[in-house]
């Protein structure tokens, strides 16, 4: 009995699995999906940081907070099939329910942000910090 | 005469000049700024090929392509300042009116994707094309 309770509990998990895991060729290319939103967020938040700091120029400040704003509603659903590798951590899964709720509050903090930033700079500037990009990844990104 | 002509005319080009250019902190800042926009892009239109060839979630597409077309409408005022370096060729500001006539299309083509892409994969598949980096990279970007 016991057995066919745990075969019933691990085929209503593998049946989660499957509904939640999109179709892909194979691991590498979850990999490299993940790791192009990652890095066009990072790109993004160079340029805003740029813009506060009076180096790029500040009318496209609206823009690229719209661009992260929009890119990171991607970042949660390409990490939800858990493929180790590229620089996720293995805590991305272990954790997922924390992982989870800090790619939610990404969200939120780019959409904040991105509101902000059509009111210009100084409005946007207190709003960057909430995105708490370097607190994630000292948990769940691999050190360079 | 002649000289004070020639010394109108360079007044009006360095008005112009000054006019176009944004207030930016240095010459790397420029060259900086405009390498984190076409990394964006790149990132972009890499998952959209994998989008393409079944790689990556095929329900991102539009979001992808949104953030490409929003992306590419910042990529020509970040060369306008005439700063040579980083991965663009002189050429660039050699043939202006020819480089700014080709990112006026990629905005363009990338609209139209970004159109297409909300009808799904076959829609944009031959879009794509016409955003037709390689041919605007092999005459204006350093060969790596």
């Amino acid at each position: 009995m016991k057995v066919l309770r745990g075969l019933a509990l691990l085929l209503v998990a593998s049946s989660t699995v499957v509904a939640t895991r999109p179709v892909l060729a194979d691991d590498q290319d979850v990999i490299d999906y993940r790791r192009h939103i990652m890095k066009t967020m990072g790109e993004q938040v160079a340029i805003i940081g740029m813009i506060l700091e009076k180096k790029a120029p500040a009318e496209a400040l609206a823009t690229h907070a719209d661009v992260l704003a929009i890119t990171a509603k991607t970042a949660k659903a390409a990490f939800e099939s858990e493929i180790q590798g590229g620089e996720a951590k293995p805590e991305v899964w272990g954790k997922w329910a924390d992982f989870s709720k800090r790619m939610d509050a990404l969200v939120a903090a780019a959409d904040d942000l991105a509101k902000s930033s059509k009111q210009g700079a100084a409005a946007a500037g207190p709003k960057v910090k909430l995105l708490n990009c370097k607190n994630c990844h000292d948990t769940y990104r691999v050190a360079k």
